[in-house]
């Protein structure tokens, strides 16, 4: 069932070549693999890389499937949370059936990791976080799937929310979340106290939301480091967005940055364009570990994101300026084993012993891939194929 | 040959009606229209838009068709600069096949009208002004292209290029083009009253890349608007990209912003993601025409960008941060009339007795069709049908 002979890829771009999978692992690359009585398929000169891995989303948010969803709110942060705490109880959405959605049209497009936030809020409940671990359950065999309880629309500042993020972890959460400390609950202390206390409760990490711009992003990122620091939690806090370290103060970012490699607290980017961002070689080279997600796609929020690893990497290329064929395997890196190293994944490679977790995708080199995209060949989960030509081989509800 | 039904498409995204083409024009909408004998088309329910107009491009120097190019150099300007010089000597690269790739890959996707930077230089001095020329008159019937004759080399720095801007002018150019007066040629004074001279001479506009941030890019931008005042220029000098105007400071930016609209400086776009641009909504606002581009595609500069104006209408909207319907719809307006506008074409529009230019687009409204993107359904030139699913009708070189 998981073995399988790959003919013809050619492994990060190299001379092409063939690969055996046996019980979901890599056993052999080499041309001209014998191997009677086996699946096999024929990559035809495609690229092989590690899996996918998207490393920041929403799958309880996603709207595919239901129609086009018409956005008539501004887009300060506050008005688009509550525009989609209202609508979500108005559309009769169904979060399973949403993250189902979500979640495969990723895994059929070259994806083998998810990283996905999941809202916990007093008005939906754990309704959203009881829908996506249905998902991971369903989908255990197809795509990995990282479930952070998140408090999308505040904390402290919506009472009985840190009670139900305690019950989203005991349900099954794998990591706490968070969000603005100061901008959105105006308690930073509170707010981060609290996370930090679930996430000490229940053993797990922390993956906390930072859309602080400037020196408002920067004291509450100290304050988070302050608390990593304190409670021994190196390597297990992470920080998505991180927009106050594309401030331009060079030293003050430095000081960040030092103190996160330090502390060993990756980076999630998405290479917002309208915003400062982290600058990707900067954070690398600072050793600081760092993944890449598409964030939301097809909800109250985002109209123009896509559940497509190749679209973000050319995203995240685009945003820091990125055009040499170098700099663009390196951004590709960043959604591939970049992501998969922040979500603690081992063996994530194209090599003898790596898991046969891959996607096969369509270029002369890895940077042609990212800047032409298109639809992933073939995706490999665990040694089963689980996408072709785009499209995941399981179908969606 | 020009007469033409199209059933059941949807003026702008309005309800699903028929539309009568005659002699290259829209001579009426309406359900249920009888045409016996008449080419008819059904639309499917798909949205009418005026024909796209790709207002920023560079159709010279894309390497379509020729294998992926490594990109091995560095993102100074100057660097790439003299890497593509370097480049298209050695590649035997044809401007006049490359840019019938180029422009029909944008007509077969929606684009009706093109304005294209055609580089002069000493190196390789008035080629890529004659392929394009051969180029523009070979697709009359296909879509329209504008020719600025553009000094991407620079103009000061190497002598002899003034002349040939003069001969490429006489040649056909329908504007003089310029580059980064101070960046580029060190020589703002120099530079600007060379162009301003040939423009003069020639009795044609110009447009000028002004890449220059800040205070720098300002002070060029008060150059140059000096001279459109002092020549009696008014209307007819362009300028691209104008990053100065994303500089933070408001009552600058705001000074600059009055000037433009007074001597109706028209102001083109790429939204590049990577640095600081004209905010879109404030430049309209301040009663600018403004029109958007793609820039260069596969070339030695750009690896990510594509000839599709829907994909640029994207960028746009993420660059900006534009989110509802009614901004994704303003981004695609800037991708289609604004274009129309800054190039002087009259009859650009939806309506009856317009221009039979159109592109039929895939969605539910118009935000969809930005948001999703995908190939244009139908383009129509002049009531001709010069693109289908994405591709052109006619076959490129
Ligand atoms: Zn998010
Ligand atoms: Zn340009």
């Amino acid at each position: 069932m998981t073995d399988l002979l790959i003919r013809n890829l050619r492994p990060m771009g190299a001379a092409q070549t063939d690969m055996l999978i046996r019980k979901g692992r890599i056993v052999e690359i080499a041309a001209g693999i014998e191997a009677p009585d086996m699946h096999v398929e024929d990559a035809q000169g495609a690229i092989a890389i590690p899996g996918l891995v998207e490393a920041h989303t929403h799958l309880d948010k996603t709207m595919m499937g239901m129609g086009w969803y018409q956005n008539t709110v501004g887009t300060d942060l506050r008005s688009m949370i509550d525009n989609e705490r209202a609508a979500r109880t108005a559309d009769r959405h169904d979060p399973h059936q949403q993250s189902m959605r979500h979640a495969l049209a990723l895994a059929g497009n070259g994806v083998t990791h998810i990283r996905s936030h999941v809202d916990v809020d007093t008005q939906n409940g754990l309704g959203a976080m009881e829908g996506v671990l249905r998902t991971r359950e369903a989908l255990r065999d197809v795509v990995e799937i990282e479930i952070v309880a998140f408090p999308q629309s505040g904390l402290m500042v919506r009472r009985g929310t840190a009670e139900l993020l305690d019950e989203a972890m005991a349900m099954g959460g794998d990591l706490v979340g968070g969000l603005d400390p100061c901008g959105i609950d105006h308690d930073p202390k509170g707010h981060l106290d609290t996370i930090f206390a679930l996430a000490e409760k229940h053993g797990k990490g922390i993956d906390i939301h930072l859309h602080e711009a400037g020196e408002l992003g920067a004291f509450s990122m100290e304050l988070i480091l302050e608390r990593t620091r304190a409670l021994g939690m190196k390597g297990r806090v992470a920080i998505s967005h991180a927009f106050c370290l594309g401030m331009p103060d060079w030293n003050r970012t430095e000081a960040l940055l030092a103190a996160l490699a330090d502390l060993d607290v990756p980076i999630l980017t998405t290479g917002a364009p309208s915003s400062a961002v982290p600058a990707v070689k900067r954070v690398l080279g600072a050793g600081i570990r760092m993944g890449a997600g598409c964030d939301g796609v097809l909800d109250t929020w985002n109209p123009w994101n896509r559940p497509d690893m190749l679209d973000r990497a050319r995203i995240v290329a685009q945003k820091n300026n990125l055009r040499s064929d170098a700099d663009l395997a390196l951004v590709l890196g960043i959604c591939s084993t970049g992501g998969a190293a922040v979500m603690g994944v081992s063996g994530h490679g194209v090599e003898v012993g790596c898991n046969a977790d891959l996607a096969l995708v369509s270029g002369s080199t890895l940077a042609e891939a990212v800047a032409t995209g298109g639809p992933v060949a073939l995706t490999v989960k665990a040694g089963r194929i689980t996408g072709r030509a785009g499209k995941p081989v399981m179908e969606a509800p």
